[in-house]
């Protein structure tokens, strides 16, 4: 049953999992920040002007006017995983942090070219690069800071390096993958459940894997280790992006930082929308038939608050926002059981535990 | 004292450097194409669609309807470079083949984001792929690109690969630096010679010295020998951009497959501007005038061919054609200078003074 306040219908039932009992979230999160931040910001004073003020704008250390800003980077979700990584190894948590920055630059070279891509012009509550600082700015430097989270991690010059390398990459390549297949269903009338969780799995899933493995890679984990991490990773990426997509619709734009409406606003096929058009009721059924109606509209840019929540209500009517919240609490469970694979210390795997409640369980 | 045909003008007198008697270039560049085509085509097929058809769109291989064509997918001088480069380390040329795919891979990333950012409408004699496909696809497709070239480096798995991809990561970075450069020079009144050197060294001499080093190090080659080999290319790229850069104000459309005067209408910074505009005589100082002047028109992208002909004459007239195709010779002889330093077979040395004669002495 639709909870009364949207905002706080993600997935009810976990707020508390076995093993994650008196894990810090907020220390955890803010050890990764402070751990990370001197060489993330280091590694962007390197790109040459006026590279490295929009990069700095991009990461909220300064404002559009240049002034220091103490922005919202992020919630540092995926350098709290790479360290933690590291020390699932053995190794301690500084062994992790090379693979936190570059997983970090990574994301963040997405975020700048996608938001162009995608016309988005807000991100954490400030105009996107590309608004303030136009389209070659965003290109530019979004492939600066991919190039750069190469280097970071290359320039260690270990074998380990190397290895942790070609797990970025092949995560890098995965994400690019993922926001091709998000392009094309834009524009296609009917995408079935398993391609949505197949390109969500491809843009989410496979970054926050390589967050969980790098670290340990890096700390002279062997490659079954890895991957049992990576798995734990792309599941809990899964259940992040189930979530994320409730919040693209439901969210209250106050904590998301978006429009209201916002993946409907872009037509994004994203879980809640695919699983209302699979379900064939009669609300179904209306859904489909306005949705095909607005792929041809000429009028969908100037649609009211009132259009896209009839649609909104039809995907709830449909299951779909009941849907994606069970799938996003089957994804955190398989999450939390691959863990199971991999020998590490106890305090570890339920800090990995506590991090995969906070990450289903959230407003933004 | 300035030829009569434009096209023929680019730096006379070297025609035939010592030593490269009997070199056969074309057949040099066509086995760099015959052995590293197959490879990269492989790396593209891996693409998820549509970025697969728009790779190939962009590489010639097919047409904008998708239909197979036999298109022109650049000279092959850096595969070239790359398989001479394991040559000169004394391994086969096939231990070349991923660094020169890998090469051209990074190229063509930069291709289609700075053909993006430029506006530029027609690369070899075609629509650029963002004017075809989109500028989405442009900016997804070239990240790909750049993801596949660490990829195909890294999945070699030696130690050999780690050190390579960190060569071509160093090269990408100056590649970009290079282009924010080249941005922001098209918004500045002066721009010094030296500025314009260092921004074509970044953008033009960084990947050239990292073709030429590539195969040496994936075949085992020292840092020495690479960074001796790099400096023959990164003076091999400077000389290749003086020579572009005349091309791109006074090159034949038919042969570079651009607009006429092309780098005035974009105010390109380039080599003969900025010496023309230092050179300070009468000329120079009255094309200073007119640039000051067309930076702040709102007539300018409606300019006639006699406009741009008027301030290419005096470019010439101030001296920056000459002087351009001077330093052309110069970095020339530097670079051919620099093999002096590597051992390595006197073929191989052959073949490497008749690619910089090649490259020094082209039309396009």
């Amino acid at each position: 049953m639709p909870s009364a306040n949207p905002a706080e219908h993600t997935a009810p039932g976990i707020e508390r999992a076995d093993g994650a009992a008196g894990v810090d979230i907020a220390a955890l999160l803010e050890r990764a920040r402070e751990m990370s931040a001197p060489v993330l910001r280091a590694a962007v004073d390197r790109l040459a002007p006026p590279m490295d003020t929009v990069a700095a704008y991009h990461f909220g250390w300064i404002d559009a006017q240049g002034r220091p800003a103490d922005g919202d980077g992020g919630k540092a979700v995926r350098p709290a995983l790479a360290l933690l990584s590291a020390e699932a190894a053995g190794a301690p948590p500084q062994a992790g942090v090379p693979g936190a920055v570059a997983v970090e630059l990574v994301h963040n070279f997405s975020l700048l070219h996608d938001d162009l891509m995608d016309g988005d012009e807000q991100r954490r509550h400030r105009d996107t690069v590309w608004k303030v600082h136009g389209p070659a700015q965003a290109i530019l430097v979004g492939d600066a800071l991919f190039a750069l989270a190469n280097e970071v991690l290359l320039e260690l010059g270990t074998v380990e390096a190397g290895r942790a390398t070609r797990r970025l990459t092949t995560a890098t390549r995965k994400l690019i993958d993922g926001q091709a297949q998000d392009i094309s269903y834009e524009h296609r009338e009917r995408v079935s459940v398993e391609e949505c969780l197949e390109m969500e799995g491809n843009k989410t899933g496979a970054l926050l894997a390589c967050a969980v493995s790098i670290g340990a890679v890096l700390g002279g984990a062997d490659d079954r280790t890895a991957d049992a991490l990576e798995r734990y990773g792309y599941h809990l990426g899964l259940a992040f992006q189930a979530v994320d997509d409730i919040l693209g619709i439901w969210g209250d734009p106050d904590a998301t930082g978006k429009q209201t409406w916002s993946d409907l606003r872009q037509r994004k096929k994203s879980l809640p929308v695919v699983a209302a058009l699979a379900e064939g009721g009669e609300a179904s059924r209306r859904l489909g038939e306005l949705l095909a109606a607005d792929a041809k509209s000429s009028d969908f840019d100037s649609f009211s608050e009132e259009e896209f929540a009839t649609r909104a209500a039809l995907i709830e009517a449909a299951g779909g926002r009941e849907w994606t919240s069970q799938e996003a609490r089957r994804q955190h469970t398989i999450a939390i059981e691959a863990l199971d694979a991999v020998e590490m210390p106890g305090r570890v795997r339920e800090q990995l535990i506590a991090l995969a409640d906070f990450v289903v369980v959230r407003k933004r």
